[in-house]
């Protein structure tokens, strides 16, 4: 197999992406959807959230063609920053689809969770770039170079955990936007997660906050639950705590072995982490505490 | 059981809604929301969606506080017309929530659509006045006048139909704003749906467009399909053809008798339509040809 | 409304269950089903299930119609004992659908739960005796009596909880099955609970083990979850920990506030608990320590 | 990639499965039971379904242990049809599980289906020997023979479709017990449909009998249906009318393109595909004349 060709969506060239947050108030819609008039640019698509019209915060995704013209995009920047965010004292980020997001994916052995995303990204559904793969295990190599990407073999040794993340810190070097761990099962220190702020996703197996930690599906069986689930959230420093970006379940029986959720579970953590970083690439998803506000 | 006494939200006094649609074009989000900006009104809940940003049809639906100060509804609308709607061709709709909707239910001997409904709306979960229940059978009197409201018994004798539209019409009079078929087993006519347009909702019993027309869990069971269905639409001309507001399934195998799936279908039909009907009550359906666009 | 006649299944009068929990090895099977047919009964359904074919427990639900002519119940139940039961260590029970089970339904203010279950009931959907409906709080009488059930109003004085408890008990007398806690918010006594073994049934509003305890909805909230759910379990003497019968979820988003979830909540929690009832009803679940094995 | 190494549970070498279909009456059960109980068998599963108790048909699945003993194949089949079979007029079909069935994949251009076969396959999900991919394009030559498995091409020219069945006859041979259509997009002639009765397997990609046909999406988002789905069935003469193994739905809404509904769509065809095509392997599905019987 050799490196996917994206086709990519002629409007993608011009597409730009602005997420805005800032303390609620009236007229902020009317602002910046002005401002992006004045400037020649046409917005496709609106989405907004306020936790309380009164004093609460407000949330907004834009998407928006840039004018043909071009703007140079510091003059829109600062413009935005000077007319627009000091005003309403906003935190707020603008991408541009054409810049391709750079992740790389942690994995160990399982494989399934690495392979739904290599393989939607091959077809085109997930655009970014993805330099490179790591793993404290080498059974995968063969699978990820087949997609033309580098596989990295960080081996993690328990008593040197620090050199092991310092050797896999020194391959993410300094231009990865986001780190996928795509069942990695090695906890990572609230150093290495400081690194990469709201920019680490994971996908637990089982639906959170119900059976944190190791070994959900051995938990859920022994609890006899009817719902199996997964989980996609940004690492923080507390285990498996992290704002929850997606969720699914799937209806499990008495019949059922701990091998049978395995399977099926897996198939839950599939679609959940898919979702997850799709929505992620494609700037759908704002952090509000512990929450999310996922614009999907 | 008394009559219900909802208690409204206090926002919902201030609160006012705007459905618009007009062929896309840039600046309308910036038009719009200065207007209300300038008018003192803020923006509680926005939603767009546009065909195509080339050429297609803009859809909007806006929430928002009025301005405390009273600012007469003529006045705000007349100047609405002149400064927005008539620039951009616009098709639009303002409502005040605290103008209460007036539903109309019309059905015939299955009760469970209907109870659904009775039961949410005695609960506050749909903010309407229901001046009457109509039916072709006597059976639900009881039932219905138990939550206070008046139960018209307009048999359908199938030789003199017309003279059984003819008295619903009378019954309904000029200010009903929606119609709610919860399993009315009679088909209406054209010239009566006329009168209503996209203001008819029914609840059909099969994932449409599957098994359009009678006994659909008996086509279902002949089938052999393996979830069921129910749709809720507006009622056009033509039989179960018109545009789908909501939809849902549930699965079944082998195991269930066509009574079996009679009983699930009902729990089935009876959160569709009461989703359709509150969406419908919300003004968050617009219709778009034969389709619509719902912004839950 | 008057009290429901439910129309029975004509095969309804000659329905037998019967329920087995034995130690697997090979034979049993063919030992019951020759019991069986020997004496002139049809099974009509039947479902297994075995933790381990090696030294685990085999589960059995058979569904069978008793022959038409008259085969005395303490002598088909003897014999069983004698041929069948004692040879696998068994432990069984033989029911008999038109011998009605009583159900007894406690609830406290929130009728959502209850009004499902009882208009189910008058739907002949829940086959069964409902010979009362208990509440600390006299709220819901009128809707009780309605379906032409006795309601008794027993208030719980914090401090005087086992008096309380006492009346209750004195209530449900020495023949009621089983009891159904439909939102009832006061925490039962573990020698209450003891009296009903697996004869109490709960609906919790969520996904347990996810938020047990109090205020379940807030809980979600605070956590961010993207789906909320509702579990329906046997009452054991540890909050909310007993053996799960069903669950089920739904999707929910940022755009929830608290008081939206309790809404959408109350479909889930109506429809999770109905399903639990009415298997129980059935004889179709058999607990296995914490779990249930549901032959659904 | 290379050949997978299918890393058998011990209880398979052992394992077979009963397939019986025949006119119900008493004593069924009793008799297979107590035969297979005679023969040092044990039963691990078993389902049954009646279509009716009176005068209906009878349909049941056992999966059972082989006694360690050796008992020739031939001795175990001549005397079930001896003894049992003959007795109750019975269609029957004993398989074993250490017999790797034989499954052949035909696939187009799309391959998200295949992909997601090939890939459960290789980690041991779906237990089958794949001696042969065929397609009517050379695209997929190089994903497929990654795995190990050899990949013929066979054009079809719209002229000269009885030779493109044949030459894909040929390549079938005689040994092929089931072919998935995952994906291919010629119509078969019912001649060659008639070599594979109820074991050739095809995705359709809508909820059946929505939709048949060609372009089943773009039929979807012009009805403005709100969810799509996909259903797997086996394949008879007339197009899309076969018995309905699975089915699965999606939800979605005016915000999704045709483009979007199809990538949402191969998610749900990959998944009702592989659950159907699993339960096929594993002897879990029984045709009773359009419709089927799933043991899943």
């Amino acid at each position: 197999m050799t490196h996917p060709v994206v086709s990519p969506d002629p409007e993608i060239v011009h597409l730009a992406r602005l997420l805005v947050r800032c303390p609620d108030q009236p007229g902020i819609v009317a602002t910046i959807s002005n401002f992006l008039f004045n400037h020649g640019a046409n917005i496709t698509a609106l989405d907004q959230h306020s936790t309380d019209p009164q004093g609460g915060t407000f949330f907004l995704r834009l998407e928006f063609q840039l004018p043909h013209e071009e703007l140079p995009r510091t003059v829109l920047q600062r413009s935005f920053q000077r007319a627009v965010a000091d005003r309403y004292e906003m935190q707020w980020h603008l991408s541009y689809a054409a810049d391709l997001h750079r992740t790389a994916i942690l994995v160990s052995r399982y494989d399934h969770a690495l392979m739904e995303l290599l393989w939607r990204w091959s077809r085109g559904e997930l655009v970014t770039e993805i330099p490179m793969v790591i793993s404290n295990h080498p059974d995968l190599r063969e699978a990820v170079e087949a997609f033309g990407i580098p596989y990295h073999h960080v081996p993690v040794d328990p008593t040197k955990k620090p050199e092991a993340e310092e050797a896999i810190l020194e391959l993410l070097g300094d231009d990865i936007d986001t780190v996928v761990l795509a069942r990695y099962m090695q906890i990572l220190s609230p150093e290495f997660v400081a690194r990469f702020p709201n920019r680490i996703i994971n996908i637990h197996h089982s639906f959170l906050p119900a059976f944190v930690g190791a070994r959900p599906y051995r938990q859920a069986a022994s609890r006899g639950v009817k719902l199996i689930g997964a989980t996609a959230h940004y690492v923080t420093s507390e285990l498996d705590a992290g704002p929850i970006i997606e969720q699914d379940v799937l209806r499990v029986s008495h019949r059922q072995s701990i091998r049978d959720l395995k399977e099926l579970g897996a198939s839950i953590e599939r679609q959940v982490l898919a979702r997850a970083v799709r929505w992620h690439l494609e700037d759908r998803i704002l952090v509000d505490g512990n929450k999310t506000v996922v614009f999907a």
